[in-house]
């Protein structure tokens, strides 16, 4: 028996191209008109794009989010009578790249250097290294574990809180996120790569975001409604030397009126961290398709109570 | 016997506070008077404030530099009548902050995104990452094998150029700096942490820079002899995609009115990749100090001949 495959992507033509490259045997896959939602038992999508047809997918059985991040879908008045599987260990790399870009670019003053270079003016300073200084990520998971592994590279300390508090590799020290306001106080930089849930919600708030020492810079990877931030923005005017680095908003795009988009000490970046590339989610969709024919556990399930 | 040592350094009070603190038997830290010069049998020294002294050395048995590069007390006609060491091991992790910083805000357009911001604009847009990218280093030591690691974490591929083109860990591939041309053509990124001697003096010349693909980033780590900079800044005229990071120069401070300041695909930076701390170069000269009193080789030791 075919299995029929809808494609529910910003980018279609080339998922088709890469998966019809495969061999993926009893693979049919469906046009982008609306009778094919009905049809498929398997979709291949975007999150926010398969969010508003899932009621009328008769036959769905398996949904494969081609990003990490599937809070659009897993809501708790949204439909839970199927497999849904996302991307993992793909963006650790991409997520350590950026973390690291920025975090170098501070640490090691570029923008001091670009304007002495703007004078031809030549002179040496001060100098800080990420050797010895303390990193504090919130979230333990696949992630979490890549920048953690880069961290330990750089010579950094790294905490990290998750839910349980159970260690992980790479991390000096992990404890329970209910923690957080001990390990704020202490870091030089701070990362959350949480995802979007229930109990994250809101978690840097005005209160903890207080809490953070006059010199640190945070980050934020994971999703917008984790940190408050017009409490963020407010803290950034009064506290010159704090520095945050901003990749996802409640909002995207981020309103073009709000605040933050003018604090000089904050870095707004368009949800471009840790892009899905294409072949990269292809690879994890053709392995779990396998899976999928000789009914074995897929890769990557995310549990809908967990939210990840 | 006690041991004389003479401190020529820009931080003669720091080190000698930190020298003080370690129990270092039998020596004696002499002041900074002229006398000093002829009576230290130890000189703890910057290269470039030793070189008009050493002649004046009466007593010189051992130089410990407080830099890696020591070109200024290596020269053919200088005195090589005494145990020189360097210092070695400490730059590797401070390379690999620049150097990738420098990378990574290249890669991941940090000033495209800023400008974004300035104008609220929210535009996320192509994507580069540094996994599966070429990395050509000029130099297999110590530093390069620090920067090749780094390199490895972040999925790149690594080849080595040195005078031997033995192999070393941490790279894909090394292989004879006789062979530049054949690399430089397929290089995403190449950086030179060459030491300055007769053999790299101009190695990258009008002709080598030609090599460069349109969308490389040429970095100099090294020393500054070993890149012909007005060919450099020329060809940057006419290669807007191409990119240089320069922290070492021929003429240091870097004279104002070189046109490779005003170059806007050029960063300039005062020679501050990898500064000397105090307490690490501290470190080096006091395990150094336990081996000379025990009569044993010291670690780092310079070839003059080979001048590293």
């Amino acid at each position: 028996m075919a299995h029929k495959l809808l494609l529910l992507t910003q980018e279609n033509n080339k998922y088709r191209e890469l998966l019809t490259s495969h061999n993926l045997p009893e693979l049919i896959i469906l046009g982008d008109d609306p009778s094919s939602v009905c049809e498929a038992n398997i979709w291949f999508a975007e999150p926010q794009l398969a969010a508003p047809l899932l009621n009328l997918g008769n036959e769905l059985q398996w949904l494969q989010s081609t990003f990490a991040g599937v809070d659009k879908i897993t809501g708790s008045r949204q439909r839970r009578d199927y497999s849904l599987t996302n991307i993992k260990g793909i963006f650790g790399p991409l997520m350590s790249e950026y973390l690291f870009g920025y975090l170098l670019a501070h640490q090691r003053e570029h923008a001091k250097y670009k304007q002495q270079q703007q004078q031809q003016h030549w002179a040496p300073g001060s100098f800080r290294t990420l050797q010895g200084q303390h990193l504090l990520l919130l979230g333990t998971g696949s992630i979490a574990q890549h920048i953690a592994q880069t961290a330990k590279h750089f010579g950094m300390k790294v905490t990290g809180l998750s839910k349980t508090g159970a260690s992980k590799s790479f991390f000096d020290h992990v404890d329970t996120i209910d923690r957080l306001a001990d390990y704020l106080p202490k870091a030089h930089a701070v990362a959350s790569i949480l995802p979007s849930t229930l109990d994250t919600e809101n978690m840097l708030n005005e209160t903890m975001l207080a809490l953070l020492p006059a010199e640190s810079v945070l980050f934020n990877l994971g999703r917008g409604n984790v940190l408050d931030l017009d409490a963020l923005a407010e803290q950034l005017l009064h506290q010159p030397q704090q520095h945050a680095v901003l990749d996802v908003f409640n909002q995207e795009p981020l309103p073009s009126e709000h605040a933050i988009w003018q604090c000089p000490n904050a870095i707004i970046t368009p949800h471009i961290a840790a892009p899905s590339f294409p072949e990269q989610v292809v690879e994890v969709f053709v392995e779990n398709y396998h899976l999928w024919c000789q009914q074995q556990p897929l890769n990557h399930q995310v549990d809908f109570i967990k939210g990840y």
